[in-house]
């Protein structure tokens, strides 16, 4: 399959629909340009309202041996049964902008098979050390990939028409470090960050182990990198991503991991960019790289740095009112409101 | 009365809290910020979650006869029964972010008393034309600042517990201009904007007008500025927000007309900032000058420039969810998740 085209005749009416409704031409400013947006990617000058899908992966990764986070390796696992139990923040994000959830072990080191509520999928129970060898096989980025585009295909077959990839994986700001200074071109130093927290000292090691696993895998093509560099979680949101291009279905990029996923995705498929809508700049050193070589733009700096989707989702409620603005306003005509003089 | 004060114990236990919630620390940024900066102003670590409030003022303006508006004053009227019927801007949002709203005339021109579902208070049928004469008289000053506190203390014993002032007033970013150079230290040029779309000309033309106002005041006290040079509904966005500060309760301040107000509620009570929060930064000339003075910071930056209380309410659902994770995320020690190493 390929990336679905979008429809720019039906962006031309949205905008024309907009310049009727009882405000100053372009007073709404970034809320006109999504209602715009979302109808070139619904294909209708009325796009319907949003009906949210959040898809959580997990994944561990074998690089923590390198002594590169905050948080031992056990706590994937904990926090995917603390997302069962709807205790984490995507779990208080999702209720809050009425967005079904689903929580899956794409590659989580501990055994949570016994956990409800979860989607098991576990591709193998974690990377390997991308700092000396690559992070997954071939088969297991194809299977990542096609877990995250079996997740996309199926919330879609609900309903939904508006999706976000979160993440759940400690050590995966090293992964997705290593697939932005590969993908987008970052330099090491500015590309790496605290991730969860590690103080300075540990920045320091990430940035060893990142040039490490930089120098290993040396002059690669991109097609290569998500598999040399990547994890199990990310590797899913690729697939995610790459499958709501083909369906037509737009998503909203969370931060740091996702817009690494963002750019592997891209690495098959570069008109997937089309169907990515930033939502928000994250306080990890190098989104904004990674955002700017996907040409996409945040809506807001919120200063977070969480990952699990958490900023995607926490934008959709101003998504939402970008599409109830565009489609419940009274027009100058219908409201009886003269319009500008001259 | 005077300013109600903030609980400083309640805003640290509030902190603390937030550092057992299963995230890394910080990692929700400004919507721990604002979780924090709400139990101090509600004086409770565990804040209540928002009941909103918006209330529209509209008022006409004496200074449209200098040509200063794209569109003539009988809009004002016109969208005061847009407004009572549901179809504006404000009306959506206020539906999306779930608050009551109501709708005063403050001082429309149009005789629009048969309109229902609107606040008949009408101080009188515009204020003067500010070019040339005091904007109001000292007792229509008086009278719309108590509309807005009456206001106010009407929604609060309503029980809303966050109030957010929207205007509506042909003309009202010439005041509002005015308002910030003198109270914000402006220069002219840096201040008057657009507004609701003048071309270049007409922007030169309310230039003009600004300082010749500006001329004619020549050195005036901060407390007479808003009588000279305000409105009738900026006076009631002020009272509204005087009251809501010494009742203790918070308000978030919108755009260039709402700065413009708080910094003449400023004028009559130094601290009525620590009760005001900062929604968004308009695309009109000025704001950030005001908000600055002010000492605020705004959330979002969406090329925003309609009023009404539109950017204000935008942001509501940000700052719920902000209070939903604070309430209701797991603790490290309630889900049974790893803390950080060492």
């Amino acid at each position: 399959m390929t990336v679905c085209g979008i429809d720019l005749e039906a962006e031309k009416q949205a905008k024309e629909h907009q310049n009727r409704l009882t405000k100053p031409l372009g007073a709404l400013g970034k809320l006109e340009d999504f209602a715009c947006w979302l109808a070139a990617r619904q294909g209708k000058a009325m796009p319907d309202p949003l009906k949210p899908h959040i898809c959580v992966f997990a994944g561990d990764h074998g690089v923590v041996d390198e002594g590169v986070s905050a948080y031992p390796s056990v706590v994937t696992g904990e926090m995917v049964k603390n997302f069962a139990r709807g205790g984490a923040a995507i779990n208080v994000l999702a209720r809050q902008c009425h967005a079904s959830l689903s929580v899956v072990d794409a590659g989580v080191v501990s055994d949570i098979s016994d956990v409800e509520g979860v989607v098991h999928a576990k591709v193998c129970a974690g990377s390997a050390n991308l700092a000396r060898k690559a992070a997954m096989i071939g088969e297991e980025e194809n299977l990542a990939l096609q877990l995250g585009r079996t997740q996309a295909r199926q919330a879609i077959a609900s309903g939904a028409n508006l999706l976000i990839a979160g993440d759940m994986g400690i050590g995966n700001t090293t992964a997705s470090a290593c697939l932005i200074c590969e993908l987008a071109h970052g330099d090491v130093q500015d590309v790496v960050g605290h991730g969860t927290g590690v103080d300075d000292d540990g920045r320091v090691r990430k940035v060893d182990v990142v040039q490490q696993a930089l120098k290993r895998v040396g002059d690669i093509q991109p097609q290569d990198v998500l598999r040399e560099l990547g994890g199990l979680e990310i590797a899913a949101m690729a697939g995610f991503y790459l499958q709501s291009a083909e369906q037509g279905v737009p998503v909203i990029v969370d931060g740091f991991i996702a817009a690494a996923a963002a750019l592997a995705a891209r690495a098959y498929e570069p008109k997937v960019t089309d169907w990515m809508l930033a939502s928000h700049v994250s306080q990890e050193k190098g989104h904004q790289i990674a955002l700017e070589a996907l040409g996409l733009e945040p809506l807001i700096d919120f200063n977070m740095r969480l990952g699990e989707g958490s900023g995607a989702a926490l934008i959709v409620p101003l998504l939402q009112s970008a599409v109830a603005l565009h489609r419940e306003m009274a027009t100058f005509d219908s409201a009886g409101v003269s319009e500008k003089d001259g």
